[in-house]
């Protein structure tokens, strides 16, 4: 069975890197990717911050959060 | 032809969650992962620190360095 993955970003070059390197190189039969932009999806802020989120680029995958680099911090998008 | 990709690492707890998650979830199809451990290869630390590495863990690919939440900086594994 697949897992999840959440790569949240805010489209900053910082994001952008990160996702077309870390994020896009994810195995696809082990992982099922979704790519949430805080930055016009506000609603999820809170969801992301949950999920132990604190700046974007970030992906949360088993249970936890890694950030990538640091483009923006989760303050400057809600 | 698979490209290849570094996960530079010190063998701390935040390495080690970095390494189960991220970079072994790298598309085995696409990268060949190499895991180089810092604080035991120190004759490393210049190829990574050119390679843009400022902290440990990091993924070095596609010619830039991802660092992965912060687990040490590099400066400490000299």
């Amino acid at each position: 069975m697949k897992s999840k993955a959440i790569f949240y970003h805010a489209g900053c070059p910082v994001c952008v890197a990160a996702e077309q390197s870390v994020a896009n190189a994810l195995d696809p039969s082990k992982y099922d990717v979704e790519h949430v932009h805080l930055g016009t999806n506000k609603a999820r802020v809170n969801e992301a911050e949950a999920a132990g989120v604190k700046s974007v680029p970030a992906l949360v995958m088993n249970g936890a959060a890694f950030h990538i680099n640091f483009g923006a911090g989760i303050d400057a998008l809600k």
